[in-house]
């Protein structure tokens, strides 16, 4: 016998099979995300096939009230797919041919699994995309309302964590809404390449019928065509794409929060989270644990975890399409979940965060936070900023011995270092001053703060014009307009 | 006012909070896998508190017995945590002070949450891998078994895909066999490390109670103690470790699949899964798609996405203890089952692939499966390699010009080409027999691979005692005689 | 003494100290690619701070005369950075003082490290990506070339490696150029952001001249500021996101030489290299190691890996700048270089692939390859496909049994099995008349194709113009214009 | 014509080609790594063959003195290939051939490049290992040392970055020792797999002579012969194992770094570089960055992009040799260049740094840092936690009003708040008596942390004797030696 293993194996095992089958293709939330999304799809084929007389009006009155009737037990929570059924596109298929009989097999000369999953997958995650874009915008809302709360409030600013010169807070809150506006310019980037339709692309090789494909993107509020059909079943790029977007997203909010860490601690004093928001630790009475912060700081790991794993996915493949490109459907699922919670907790930790802006104020004010400026007053006078250093060095030496601060040496003593010291240097030493001397566009001065806060809340009321249209567009356009397609 | 946004936030949050608590913690499913061993790392402390008279036996009794009953409560489905718990530590603690009262307090003086998770989670994570490595002992004895199997099977070797020499089936299938006994070892090695005891580092500072640390590993059935109380809280080494080699076990899967998936396709057609086994493709009556393949061949990415996450996870923190070590918890549990899940479906999937034998022997007839023993035969009369392969690079040509194969050539034929030829040619240009001639120590001719296949055999049967007795030391040591440390 | 270890240590380091300083920073690669930029800033600097009035035109033309000098030097290839120097920023600032003397100290009023090495690194990395986009447009004509020339070439298309129906070779070659159309689309986006200008944000709070940021933009040919000057210092998002982009470029050139890999073995043998493009095995005359396109598949993964480092780099760290910063430098630098082989070697290496158009035309014509046509055939006139593909497999066992082709049979024949057949179902079952039926749009019939390449190279022409407009506007951006800036 | 292509480009690509071929092959570097192994592992090859009368004592000893030529030209810094060669191992045959004439081709009956390029890999890789133990054992000593002069300095001792209870500073060292001490273990189990002998697998399938494993394997110095020939050759997995053991050094010292950069803020005030290590910041005279301890926290990143890489190149391949091995090699030689940079760093970097123990001391004797102490004083009386907390917070308050501390509080105060309250209460709150409670083995009362260290310093003496005497047998076992191995 030249062939070897079959009569062992081929009798017994169709329960295993099915049973594996169901635990290793996207398991039950996957395919309750998409239900919704292969009706509308198959919704879109059927309006598309009577439109250009490829079905007759009445076989397809026939397939699109079928349609309808499972969209609503889906919308009523029931499953597309039973034991018996692979996967969610024979799950659709079996429940049409109950209930339109022979007349379902219409929809198999257009429809094909592989299409049609790569429709739905893009048909959910440019929802996904869309939910997480205002919860962004959300966000970046709550940091603008901050920035402006702190317009006053001055802070030591920080180089590698070491005190460099003053800075309003509110000009630390701005670094991050700029991120995630930048966030948000990505997104949308990604969200163009997301919102494009792949149906009709069949198996691979286009559909034998000609099925009209501009009618089917029109239909579902793609803005365009994947043309290649090849790759219009096979590209995944968009998730790539989408979790590399995402993580940044992740890595911004775990910085902000890995700094206010810092800052909660009891050494520097500038935050706490509120009594209801930290966690009383178990016997060590004085503490108030800022774990949400530390899930903030975290998160972002398990996202680029997520990205690496679908870049691994696709490498190495062929072109053509192969079972591995459903493989990330599980994850990017758990990354769009994992990406609401960090926004939603993020909008809610962040505000109400307590700052002690006092404290901030007086370490922002001591010697050590200003030396940096006394220097930038020598410098600016003509000294070479290692002789302005030096001196300025000198200067905090002497300060230390004589328990004395910047603003209390007298002219005299300022000059004993250097002689281009004048009365102006006291403008320059003290913290709120040396502040408003930084008024180069962008910078910490309030001036340019306020104006940067303006000019972030005009470019966001933009960002949510944009993001209300496309809702009104994609996410309002129900399943059941998408009935009435034709 | 120096401190800003308490007021707006402190009142009215709380049962929001508990809702998020419960978001961002380990959800349910980790809680339900850590709930068991918390007990039994709650009982065995309370055990050993008793026998060193820091609590009297009446109180110890009485606990255990409350213990006892929280363990029947979990094993009969119930959760530890209620919805008012943020965590399972609180769950149990509450549960404990429901069941003993106030004598509950007792084991507070030397029980804390920090190293009681740690400890759970390395209670549970070696029966994992004691799961896993029983396993992946299943799967070793199926591939010696297809190894055994396949003894006598010629096929073309393949380097760069591209035909080399020929080989036997058994010493490809000895290769990946070889592969997860390495997998084996690193994961004991891993276990070694998995199986510390860290109970008795409290917060990180040890317990102000000089509670018996070797007493506690000992019923607890850890093989030693960590011994730094802080190094003990915050080490998750292990975890990581666990993933690297758990990822070396996708991979070897990942590269198994992968060539059957070449062998599979029509032009190869070496091998094929069953009909029960593949998916029947709509629409193309002639596939058999090998999807179960293509699933073995990709989920190592899920896993070496995870074994990322759980080192971003970790860079950058400091020493001490924080949240961002809880992060991994769901992480490492979806690993593991993804793990159980890629081993159980190799156990299957492989002995149930049908060999078409025949065909195997006949690519590995063709001369160009052979040309490599035909220079080989020249080299060994000594001519170099350049001068040899130039010589059987232009047989070959003559054969295909006349139609002709190597075995049909007669000795003039051969010596056309170089005197050095004699008959003895035919044994090295038949597959067969020049298969026998690779008869170096771990070589491909049969007697090599025969060899090979019982010692892999006792190897595993080492193994596999030793998998027992760790499992009788562990996996079968219930809850139950945990009660009955005393 | 409160303090500890200070004098132990702080004496005879110096030598050490800068051996280190040397080894931990950016690596002279780094400092060699980012010399001509800091250059280039500076010039910018200065030509600002003289329109303002901040400077006076003498020194002014002093600074931009040393500068000019240095600029020659580094072009000659001097290293701008001596032994002494830490790092580059501070071996253009000595070289100043040793041209310019005191004047030189003028620039440090508004020009520091920070802002500078951020302005330098966008400099770079939007030539490289201009270089980048450049080459990729060579691979995408390279590849349109071949779609061109197989417009003809009829083979067996695939999913999961096994036949579904045949295609065009020509349509399989577009799903990769429309791949790498998009990469250029979201390297073009990613140019957008990595095209703002940081300079002026000083170490982080802004200068404290009110220096022009839109005159220095405008003369560094920025398209934008970016304002928040912390957020200016400190943003790396856009080499996490060039990374992205890249590795899916690697993803996509991975893919491509995947599918010829295991096209170019014998099983299959559609294609082989040219035998100077493969490298002839010692020992294996029949053997031509198809080395380069493994190299092709495997560079990916070099890609991804610093992407994953990128990323790690930044999560967790605090807002503000800190050295973390710049440990990217050396991967980015490697990353590009990377890429340029990558499409170089694509460029050479697929226009030089020897195809065996015949051999893909026999294997698209063989029963196997058209069973799924067939199918479709009776779907069209109204089978349900379960039935459709059960009929086909009978017929396939029919001729299986008699050494007959689908072409060989009958009508009669057919009709024994449907009576649905008729004579039509001999256009569907050769492999030519399939594929034209396969007319939608982007589909693989030949008049899809065909307007596919058209469209596909108009779209081509015109990123070429964008390109060649980019790259007069900054590639030829010489180094001597930017010092004409005033 | 069937075939597409060839002529175009077969003729003129000779150049080009193998300038490709030095492009893409392992670089420069890699090679002169590499080059000395390959001449060993050539010697035992000769040697065995002359054993085993495969080969003529004469020849023998001729092949034997052209190797130690080549040896010698290697160590006077000559490189093996030359611009014609494409790899090392091309190169070192033909210098074999110019000096050893037709006699070279002897080594060709039994050598071939997969093998021997295994092979060579495993030798440098073995050294490098042992190179890195060897380090990461002077790291260990060091960091005992600081332990051991830090045995009475008090510190706030921190969860979640909050103060909980006093702990010595040398507990803390001590937890990075037991750290390292997992490492070592590690690298030593991966160095086990790491020193096993490939050689003899020739392409995959043996050698066709019946050359002596075993004496090829005692005569380089291995452990072992791994035993299947096609294992032997594709096997790669000892990269990644050692690429995740040194990621995990990494991450070790990115979080000792971590920490210490916290502490090195003037808001912690705990330690600072001294003057020569830290960089002195242009414009601020004040700072003493310290970028050394932020490149320690970043380089993990590095570490765990190159294990991503190796991981992702492997994924998805045949079982079988393909280039795609090769594709590692210079990344890690990069990735062990950059281990021992870390550990070099941390080495002389931490010994360096000054502490401010006063101010630790200060900082752990404040009430907030021995309120937990306080309360476990309560609930050693049997309070339930949370009413010990909840009294505690209450005393807090009480003393923040009256400006008083623990220590200053009457007796009768104390028991104002809970009669459980005695004189006892002192020697809790004071943060040297509270450390001295936590006896618990692996605590942090001083009596353990002596104990802790003992044992360290034992094991340690332990590890590095057996890094010696590896390293006499391996490091020392010279090429001079090899030579006469006969």
């Amino acid at each position: 016998m030249s062939s070897d293993g079959e009569n062992k194996n081929d009798s017994r095992r169709l329960p295993w099979q099915i049973g594996y089958a169901k635990r290793f293709g996207p398991p039950v939330l996957v395919e309750q995300a998409l239900a919704p999304h292969q009706v509308a799809s198959s919704l879109a084929m059927v309006t598309t096939l009577v439109r250009q007389d490829l079905v007759s009006e009445a076989a397809g009155e026939e397939l699109l009230q079928a349609l309808s009737t499972i969209r609503d037990e889906i919308l009523a929570g029931d499953c597309l797919s039973a034991i018996e059924d692979p996967d969610l596109y024979t799950g659709l298929r079996r429940r049409l041919f109950e209930l339109a009989g022979e007349r379902a097999s219409l929809v198999d000369i257009a429809l094909f699994q592989n299409d049609q999953l790569a429709t739905d997958l893009r048909l959910w995650l440019r929802e996904a995309c869309l939910g997480v874009l205002g919860e962004l915008n959300r966000l970046r809302s709550e940091i603008l309302e901050l920035a402006d709360r702190h317009c006053e409030v001055v802070m030591p600013g920080y180089t590698h964590l070491q005190p460099a010169v003053p800075e309003l807070l509110a000009h630390w809150w701005l670094a991050s809404a700029e991120r995630l506006e930048r966030d948000q310019t990505r997104l949308r980037d990604v969200f163009a390449r997301i919102n494009l339709c792949p149906l009709g692309g069949h198996a691979f090789a286009g559909a034998t019928q000609p099925v009209d494909r501009e009618s089917l993107c029109a239909l579902l509020g793609f803005d365009g065509v994947i043309e290649n059909s090849l790759d219009a079943v096979s590209d995944r790029d968009f998730v790539v794409e989408f979790a590399a977007a995402a993580t940044l997203v992740g890595v911004h909010v775990s910085q902000l929060a890995s700094e206010l860490l810092v800052w909660s601690s009891r050494e520097f004093g500038f935050v706490r989270l509120p009594r209801s928001f930290s966690f009383r630790s178990q016997n060590f009475p004085q503490k108030r644990n800022p774990e949400l912060l530390e899930v903030l700081r975290s998160r972002a790991s398990q996202l680029s975890g997520r990205l690496q794993q679908f870049v691994s996915e696709l490498k190495g493949l062929t072109v053509s399409y192969s079972h591995d490109l459903e493989e990330s459907l599980p994850g990017i699922l758990d990354m769009v979940e994992n990406l609401h919670f960090i926004l939603d907790l993020s909008s809610v930790v962040l505000p109400a965060m307590v700052f002690d802006t006092r404290r901030m104020h007086e370490a922002a004010s001591i010697d050590a936070a200003n030396a940096g400026s006394a220097a930038d007053f020598l410098i600016e006078r003509g000294l070479p900023p290692e002789k302005a250093t030096d001196i300025v060095e000198r200067i905090l030496e002497y300060c230390k011995e004589r328990k004395k601060h910047f603003v209390d040496l007298a002219p005299g003593e300022w000059q004993q270092f250097s002689p281009a010291f004048d009365n102006e240097v006291y403008s320059y030493v003290s913290a709120a001053s040396s502040i408003d001397q930084r008024d180069t566009f962008g910078g910490t001065a309030r001036s340019q703060v306020e104006g940067s806060i303006r000019r972030a809340r005009a470019t966001l009321a933009e960002d949510q014009s944009w993001h209300q249209a496309a809702a009104a567009r994609i996410l309002n356009m129900t399943v059941e307009e998408r009935a009435l397609f034709k």
